[in-house]
């Protein structure tokens, strides 16, 4: 192979994304549709392909664990299809104008949603984020710069093949979805450097590589860091429905990143709600428990939870307990330990639900209902591109719209300033 | 002095963004009307302050016209003090839901607008920057972190002391506005790597500075480089309009970045426009003109326009013109030479004006209508903190709701996911 020239190629896929821009949403959906197709007509190689990625996996020793994440079988594939297809029924935000107010002097002035660009997707072992990340920048007018890992990585190329055999049958331009055949750190550096190309990146994987691209890059970074996410039973809360939402948003998938790592109480419902939270917790899946000094008491084979328990993102059945004096004291250790995912609180009184959301600024804030709705797709943002922890941009799931900017639209007749 | 400590100022006004975010709109306005009349009583010492630093300068050797930026005068004071009064009367983001959608299992989810929580400003000379910034941020509930120049030091911190009198005397946390008494380079790179404490940083300034904090920011930087703007005008303008708006677009005040710097001309329209366009520039301003080999023979004392001209941001009575083959080459021209700020189109083609709004992806895009209306107060924005040319988070002029962001709210009644 020759060596991969990334400010070259970053380049190339500027200008295309010109085209993708243009597309119509008809023509956006024909293309997608086609794709979808390409994939599952091409499984037996993609499967062959993905085989020599997983044998590499063994020899390097992956875990069982990162080896499922790789695989792709029939039916895996044909998800993949499904999900473009998915994709192919949402909303095109592109070219929509919310509102075109009329100024003083007759001018009209709107603000249009227009693509991003070009956004670059850095991401770790799972396959499928090659198609379903294409296919969601395609939708909302953007070319993507696809730079998955060593692991992946014939699998992914094997999957840009099939995208690249449709767009040059429909004649278009197939920069508009690069796939980085180079998995070395270096070209991830040279990447981030490319400011002039690319509009956005965004990092999928360990905190490692988050962090990583956060600091080394020019370009503005999608960040999310973890979800050490909140449940807050008030003392004036339905018993019934804390214990669902505290049993749902913890043992439902733990290894989400929108599962409840810490459970704070009102010490005045404490009597009536640990006993039943304890039993709940021990049937449902013996969750692992982390109490404080006042709550251990109520589980048994509960260990004593450090600050550490606090911070932590266990994504396992394992969870941190504790009693606080009062409403305030929740909120403050909420802002304290947040990492401004999402938080819950349990409480039939209407002062207490108002003010927990205004004063807890995560990107979910939630009343009476499970932290495992906080997903884009459940939220009714449709397929999801990510979670951003950080405030710019975009905050929470992001959804189609989260890859579109606006510019504004101002229509004259003539008008000039005095 | 003792050595100011960045991180740790950083720190206290991170702590203090909460109280800021919590104040409701009626305080938030008592503070800045406050601040107004402090402000304007205490103008004999700000003036006194001020003679400092316009010593210094002289001392330095500064121009007239930064001189003149420097100076405040008793109006001048009155000015800041009324453009406070003026964001007392726009409308506060803060809190707002647009839109409670209902999702199938009965739950609504909304977004709300909350502040992003920390803004970092850096800019050069003006002072009237630190009382305007410092209301903006108020209003819209956010903290601020103030980096003004070294030529406006004592104004600055005249300003600042009325400001902190003010929060003093309300008992609220004075830490709401920082300002930086250290006008050192290194504290600027200091400020730039707080990115658990500041959330947006946003330059003003010459494009140096611009460049210096894009590359050197690990948070996010509204970025302004210049603003190239371009007026085409179509085969099917009319002509009245397309002189009008030429004249004011690059006479009325040509210091400004909404000001025309390029001037293209469908070929088939140059003989009747190019002598009415040639006349006016003359007429009114003596307007320096580089014109293209086909254009030149049109003006009288023009010089031939090179590449550099094209990319020139002259910001005076200068401006390049080029006559192009077709509607296509126009666009090809702007999309090469945008600096993604603001482009005119005159025509009365309304197909014309269609695909120029759609196929041009400036922040502002104006059909029939002067570019100096490119402004966050004309546009009907109100005040304006800055321009963004960059498309991630805002684009074009940004008003208060570009201080803000938006969180997911989630209004359940017991309800878990499947």
């Amino acid at each position: 192979m020759t060596q991969f020239n990334m400010a070259e190629n970053a380049k190339l896929v500027r200008k295309a994304s010109r085209i993708v821009a243009q597309l119509t949403t008809s023509q956006k959906n024909h293309l997608l549709t086609t794709m979808a197709q390409a994939i599952e007509d091409a499984s037996d190689v993609i499967i062959t392909e993905n085989a020599k990625d997983i044998q590499a996996g063994k020899d390097k020793g992956l875990s069982d664990a990162m080896l499922d994440r790789l695989l792709l079988t029939k039916q895996r594939i044909v998800d993949i299809a499904d999900a473009i297809r998915e994709i192919v029924t949402l909303a095109d935000p592109v070219g929509n104008i919310a509102n075109l107010a009329l100024r003083p002097n007759g001018m009209q002035v709107g603000k249009m949603r227009i693509p991003l660009g070009v956004i670059a997707m850095i991401y770790e072992s799972r396959p499928n984020v090659t198609a379903e990340a294409a296919a969601l920048c395609i939708k909302s007018g953007n070319a993507v710069i696809l730079r998955g890992g060593s692991e992946a990585i014939y699998s992914n190329v094997a999957l840009a093949n099939c995208l690249h055999q449709v767009l040059e049958n429909q004649g278009i331009d197939k920069n508009i979805v690069s796939v980085i055949p180079d998995t070395s750190r270096e070209i991830i550096n040279e990447l981030l450097k490319q400011r002039d190309s690319i509009d956005l990146v965004i990092p999928r994987g360990g905190e490692g590589l988050i962090r990583y691209v956060t600091e080394n890059s020019q370009i503005p970074v999608i960040q999310h860091f973890k979800g050490v996410c909140h449940l807050y039973i008030d003392k004036y809360a339905d018993l019934t429905k804390a214990v669902n939402i505290l049993v749902n948003g913890k043992t439902q998938r733990p290894s989400a990143c929108n599962s409840i790592e810490t459970l704070l109480i009102h010490q005045e419902i404490v009597e009536e709600f640990l006993p039943l939270a304890a039993k709940a917790l021990a049937d449902s899946a013996q969750v692992k428990i982390h109490a404080c000094e006042k709550s251990l008491p109520y589980f048994k084979d509960a260990t004593l939870a450090t600050t550490d328990d606090y911070h932590a993102e266990y994504l396992a059945q394992e969870i941190a307990v504790k009693i606080v004096d009062s409403f305030n004291d929740g909120l403050d250790h909420i802002n304290e330990y947040s990492s401004d995912h999402t938080e819950v609180i349990v409480s039939q009184d209407t002062s207490r639900t108002q003010q927990f959301v205004r004063a807890i600024n995560s990107s979910v804030v939630m009343i009476n209902a499970s932290s495992r709705f906080s997903d884009g797709g459940q939220l009714g943002l449709g397929s999801e591109i990510g979670i951003s922890t950080s405030k710019l941009h975009a905050y929470g799931p992001m959804g189609l719209s989260s890859l579109t900017t606006e510019k504004f639209v101002v229509i004259g007749d003539g008008q000039v300033r005095d």
